[in-house]
């Protein structure tokens, strides 16, 4: 355990409400907090974990009445001794404890820092800490279940056992080297290839999870596309008011902010842009062809928007073959949103027959058959996937793996050109590193730097 | 101690932090908050106010790891068996807990409603869990000194002991309607007229501090006239931005919502208008004269800015004459700020010797002389005199303590008129029940869910 400062930070979310929570952390934790009370002597006599009121004082005026927490180290988050005050909400009085925590001796915490001492005193592995910043952030259930999976260490282990993998490997190797003359081969060459091919392949798996690792952070990308007035911005609306109406009944949780996010089946989806486009019967003319363009590359998901009362089948197949020979599909899922259904006697049979292409017949205005695209959207992921397998979500361990990938690729270069172990053994090593930076075993400052600037002041 | 439903509520500001708390109370409080947990017979025997960490799950699913509290009863907040949850601040796990709660049997907090409990339970008494709304509230070192004094309970003794003083004036006459036949007089007519107009006064001083009290929790308003282009937009930002300095290194605690307001030495101050106003020299024009009237009519503090240099003192005074002939300056006070001195070589000896106002020469653009319009504003306010004396912040009380007034006066005059004693005695209870009403020691539940309402959910 390094012998760092103390410090201080409000860690509840800033605003007014019925309790904030401020936190210190350090050698003199204790200490310092200890001079905010009247009653300093009965803090110091206070035994760990135990809550118990004490009156803050600034001087002789009266702070506030306060909750405190002694939490001696190192049974605590930080691993060193920590205080926990948790007084009325009010600004003010918040403001006040920070200024005498520093009067007193405290520094202002740092984004994250807090965890980064977890990290440094081995409470938590790098992951975990990652983990957590993505636990605070998430906004949906399966962000949430991705951050949780991580923080109980599953990626972890599954990167430490990698790495084991690759320790037997140079193990081997190094002592080739150390018996050179005798030109002896410990490692079995053909069973180093197949261990090779078999890290290889993991890599491959976890940076190919990172696509819908990372959109299922940050929200699948969904691009509404279809001529003016067909109904984009309706159904838009229909989606995201109906998910605002079921987190709104809890106070405290509004979503408001995030304006273009929506929920279903706790899969979050983000509208990249309502994309306007225009084609006619004889000359393919596109409104707005670059911005349409644009939505659509970025999207996961295209919902493609016809009225159905004023689009034949031959011109909707006409456009979408246009746009397919425009743009890669691979990929990509397109779903027909027939719209305007209430307007209509019966549905036209060449549509619903129609199985090229997964359709919704939906009226965005009078709401009907809008569950039919949630339904259509959710298909789209597989969920039980999710909770079982390991899903790459942080970009840094992405970046790491595609380095990993490379190198690998290199060492079969070597090993298929025969060159001398030492030089094999270089990358090899590399590929140690670069997982050692994962897991945290292997640091440096600046990757610290990164990966703490991430969090939220207080955690 | 009534027998209750549990309630549950989320009592850390809303957003996102590091941590969030949620506060479960009631007599099946421990029951359904057991329910979250995997380990429900440890959390079962957990002693009181020891934190633990308790994994939180949703069937098969782990939604967070928590640090989890019992606080058993009735030493609690709301005098009722209550469980503090401190979460990751992840909006969805906190939305996650209360849905879980909610599913246990317990039903979401109506804002106050903690606070209602520990006053319906005796924990404090009705001034008291007002305080805590202001505290709460509090922006400012004034306000919040205000409400910490209230919740210290000096206003509630003060009130107890002018109620005392009616309860005996009450007993005496009592007294005397069972001996009415014999016509007796127990209760000194001559001292009860000394007891009323002691009572008088004090409830006169009250009701009088209540507008220096009001000032002081919502800001003291200011206004600032003069006419275009004087430098009256410079004036404010130059008194709004030092103060957004200061209050901005500690993060956390930023008070960009609260646009025009500013704090000198503790006490706030409220912009009210910044009204423009043009005086020519032989008539009398004014620019924007409704508004500026408003403002001048709605502020305790006038600045009055002119440009030095394109300003005599004759118009000036001829100005003020006018102002004063149309507006009441009784208990206002009136602040002359001589402007643009950065382009004179020396202040006008005119204004300097006038000693008819307050007066400060100042540069805005140059932000020189900025403190002596601080000095200045802060000289209104006896500082003083807030620590020392009880003063009247709430509006409830204030009503109530002018229905005392109007009542006393009945009382008088019925003194004065020698009526029975029995009709005077409708009105001494009627003070009685008033003075009650502060207290709690009389309420009803239309009293109590105006008090409440004002609370933050959670507390």
């Amino acid at each position: 355990m390094k012998n760092l400062d103390t410090i201080c930070s409000i860690s509840t979310p800033q605003g007014i409400g019925a309790i904030a929570v401020l936190r210190v952390s350090g050698k003199e934790a204790f200490e310092i907090a200890g001079k905010l009370f009247k009653e300093e002597n009965d803090f110091k006599a206070q035994p760990s974990h135990l809550v118990k009121r004490f009156d803050i004082y600034e001087n002789e005026a009266l702070i506030d009445q306060a909750m405190v927490v002694k939490y001696i180290a190192p049974k605590t988050y930080t691993g060193e001794d920590v205080v926990e005050i948790s007084c009325h909400g009010s600004q003010y009085i918040q403001q006040k404890i920070v200024e005498l925590l520093l009067q007193h001796g405290a520094r202002l915490a740092n984004a994250g820092e807090f965890s980064m001492r977890a990290f440094m005193n081995g409470k938590l592995d790098l992951p975990q800490t990652e983990a957590i910043a993505d636990l605070i952030e998430s906004q949906s259930e399966t962000a949430h279940k991705l951050a949780i999976n991580q923080l109980k260490g599953n990626f972890s282990a599954r990167i430490k056992s990698l790495r084991n993998q690759f320790v037997e490997l140079a193990a081997l190797m190094e002592l080739e080297l150390d018996f050179s003359e005798e030109n002896v081969e410990f490692a079995d060459r053909a069973k180093l290839n197949t261990l090779l091919s078999t890290l290889k392949e993991e890599v491959a798996q976890l940076t190919e999870s990172f696509k819908l690792g990372n959109v299922l952070k940050t929200g699948i990308p969904v691009a509404i596309i279809g001529k003016p007035n067909v109904g984009k911005s309706t159904l838009l609306n229909a989606l995201l008011k109906d998910d605002r109406a079921i987190v709104s009944h809890i106070p405290g949780t509004t979503r408001d902010t995030i304006e273009d996010n929506f929920n279903i089946n706790g899969i979050n989806f983000r509208f990249i842009d309502t994309a306007g486009i225009r084609l006619t019967d004889d000359e393919i003319e596109i409104f707005g062809i670059e911005r349409t363009f644009k939505a659509i590359d970025k999207a996961d998901i295209i919902l493609y928007m016809i009225d159905i009362n004023e689009t034949t089948l031959e011109e909707v197949e006409k456009e979408l073959l246009f746009l397919e020979n425009e743009i890669d599909f691979i990929h990509k899922k397109l779903i027909i949103v027939a719209n305007k259904i209430d307007q209509l006697n019966e549905l036209p049979k060449h549509f619903t027959d129609w199985v090229e292409y997964d359709i919704a017949f939906i009226s965005a205005k009078r709401n009907v058959n809008i569950d039919d695209i949630r339904e259509l959207l959710t298909q789209h992921i597989d969920q039980k996937n999710i909770t079982d397998t390991t899903i790459l979500t942080n970009v840094r361990h992405y970046d790491i793996m595609l380095k990993i990938e490379e190198t690998i690729k290199q060492i079969e270069n070597e090993f298929a050109q025969k060159l001398p172990t030492d030089l094999v053994l270089i990358h090899i090593r590399t590929v140690l590193n670069l997982l050692g930076e994962i897991t945290g075993e292997i640091t440096t400052d600046e990757i610290l730097g990164v990966i703490f600037g991430r969090f939220c002041i207080g955690k």
